[in-house]
């Protein structure tokens, strides 16, 4: 990705950065697997309805059409189908269309491209690989998803060793409920502004609250004053309750998000912090709201997003809420790679190169390979029985850091040696026995000191 | 995949279906990478151009546009990408792009969707996964790469226990040899007569020849002589020399087959055969051809084919020759499933149901699973209380084979117990020690007696 991409917004990686993305996208899933998320992929195209009915067109999607139809004045399929833009309305529907043969709660999770026709920037691409994990309930959904979700997502990408991050947590009820208790009932123009704070700071906050749902003094103020609280613990429950509000809603919220922020600050302290500015946007979420900051890269915006919604998907007759986060995967990648904040061992996946020593050597130097490959060890054949030096050469621009000799010994039997090129050391070796290190075993992505 | 896909020609797979898929596809990858196959992906989008430059317009590409771009007048990107419909073309077009950041021999696998609009039908989808694997050189690239490839996807297919399988395989240098050995020197048009050989039978294929290419009743036969030997071994050399045809290229032909098929007769047994009336259409092919049937289901066509072509890519200045062969994951997937080839058992990750036997209890079930986590058993915690036979019910449902209760002494220590629900039997367990068996451990994907 240091380079440019020859498709504007269509970022492709050369191997050694590829191998960076699969540990990435391999670690996400161990971690999914460990907490008993199943996997599914949903397909990439969607009906144009289905993708618009939320209203989204500004996402810029795709549309698809067989240039076989593009002469076709008839209304084919051209005009039906798009790719989708994330996960989460594919999911919807493939929820309520297989609701039948799922167990519920259902809990998934999906690692696929997405499209979105937007102009490129940094950590913005039109083709990029999300990875969402959710739980939807058929009817109800215990609120203890939405702990064992942020748990999750944190030790999901502890394990990436990204280095800092924070797990922002907020709950709408909690806002809406201080909101109501404050006298602003407009709830969603009173989170639509305070999403602006990061923006345009609290004095032009305070004035739009004024001007656009005609708040008083008073209550801009205390609106303020409830998104600046932001704590890695609890204590943010007393400093809500210092501000003398009092709400129904506004105790469930705290209730709950005490539960998800307590649990998380216990089993991964200095990874979660209540932030009580956090609205997401409006989208769909009606309780807990979450978003993710790589700390040092906070430009980079949000690399792992989501929250609850009452109504993730619905046929009229059920209901399924859910309870879920989006992790960026290219914007994540894409920065480690061109930050180096994380490199691969070597090049390729093969830990030896078995050398010719002479033409027809190639069957013995196979039987070689089939042995370390049937002990898991990866490694391949050289094709000509070049010079050593060009042999040995091959191995070291690929980072192979074993190549392998069979010769013939005088009384006809195979000789075999085993040479580690980064330090010159040759021995005898048995392709039945012999294994490297288990740290030379396989790549591994180390991260930066 | 039983279930009928709900836009037709785009399957979607059950979460325990997609656990077959997914071990196909890790079977695929781990074979590959120990023979030093790097992963890469190529994105999803190529310029028309690119696309259509082969004449493709048979493969029914998809075209994709911004659907804010549609009611644009202008030329914009909108008429200018498509959806890849392989993975050769994309491939080609980044060892171009990219050959001053690769190391050559380029070995590489690469699995991802591609799109056709074809008429849906059996074994034919219009979103599917392919998984290539090829190797490509700078200016030359080996002939034995040949026989690797041949070995590695035999090795591959092997692992993956669908049952008896034939790699088909051919040169084109001993087919178009051959007919100019006899005086038929439009190979291409006697490949493409010969290539309808199974479909209209040896009468027909004997008239299309002289008929359209004006060959005699004895150049026909000799043809077709050729076309019918088929052998397991390299035994398909003498037949052939007893045609008593001579040709040089017909030589070298012969001498890279028997080399393919010796070496995979030697390691494979069983799983090759050198079939002459393999042509492969017309592509791009210049030596080795290979197609693959899956032994009783013939009639799902090849499962997985390819050959060498001595130009993959060129800039102009370099040529790019490759050999590789391609896999129709979803072709294989759809039958595996729909023919119960294999199943998975159990239908989630989960080996073990953290139960709660309270509502006060979850932190501490929450302490269990870490403890299974970090030895990497995978587990779930109930999100309620609910009595004990519902939350076993949930566990049986899933086919999770064990549920862990956590209770308090009388003294307020904590009491563990986790209940094989299988056999019924109930033993105390310390949450830092037990473990399942390794059968239990993980979903095994098992193949049907």
């Amino acid at each position: 990705m240091a380079r440019k991409a020859s498709l504007s917004g269509f970022p492709e990686l050369l191997p050694e950065e590829r191998l960076v993305e699969n540990h990435v996208l391999d670690t996400l899933r161990e971690t999914f697997e460990l907490h008993g998320f199943s996997n599914i992929e949903t397909r990439s195209v969607e009906t144009k309805e289905q993708l618009l009915r939320k209203g989204e067109i500004d996402k810029e999607v795709y549309g698809i059409s067989r240039l076989l139809d593009e002469n076709s004045t008839t209304k084919s399929e051209k005009e039906q189908l798009a790719l989708h833009f994330d996960l989460t309305v594919p999911f919807a529907r493939y929820v309520v269309e297989n609701a039948g043969y799922l167990n519920f709660p259902f809990m998934r999770y999906q690692m696929q491209k997405v499209w979105r026709g937007e102009r490129p920037q940094d950590g913005r691409f039109r083709e990029f690989t999300q990875a969402d994990v959710d739980v939807v309930g058929d009817g109800a959904l215990p609120f203890r998803y939405d702990v064992e979700l942020a748990l999750v997502v944190i030790e999901s990408l502890r394990k990436l060793e990204i280095g800092d991050f924070k797990l922002r947590v907020n709950n709408r009820k909690l806002s809406e409920g201080f909101y109501r208790g404050i006298g602003l009932d407009d709830t969603a123009g009173v989170l639509r502004s305070i999403d602006k704070l990061e923006k345009i700071g609290p004095d032009a906050v305070a004035q739009l609250l004024k001007d656009e749902l005609g708040a008083s003094d008073e209550q801009a103020q205390a609106a303020l004053n409830l998104a600046q609280i932001c704590t890695e613990d609890t204590s943010f429950v007393n400093e809500v309750k210092k501000l003398g509000v009092e709400h129904a809603l506004l105790e469930e919220g705290l209730r709950e998000l005490e539960e998800v922020v307590g649990q998380a600050a216990k089993r991964a302290p200095g990874n979660i912090v209540a932030d009580l500015s956090i609205a997401r946007g409006l989208d769909y979420y009606t309780g807990t709201v979450y978003e993710t900051v790589l700390v040092g890269h906070e430009k980079l915006g949000s690399i792992c997003s989501g929250g609850r919604y009452e109504s993730l998907a619905s046929n009229g007759k059920r209901n399924f809420p859910g309870v879920g986060l989006s992790i960026g995967v290219t914007r994540l990648v894409s920065r480690i790679i061109s930050q180096k904040m994380a490199e691969p061992t070597r090049k390729v996946p093969s830990a030896v190169l078995i050398a010719l020593t002479s033409d027809q050597t190639w069957s013995d130097a196979q039987d070689v390979a089939d042995s370390l490959r049937q002990r898991g060890i990866a490694c391949e054949v050289s094709a000509t029985a070049a010079k050593f030096g060009k042999q040995i050469k091959f191995a070291e621009k690929r980072g192979i850091p074993f190549v392998w000799f069979v010769s013939t010994k005088e009384d006809g039997s195979l000789k075999h040696e085993v040479k580690d090129i980064r330090s010159g050391e040759q021995i005898e070796a048995d392709p039945q026995h012999w294994a490297p290190s288990t740290e030379d075993l396989h790549v591994r992505i180390e991260a930066a000191q």
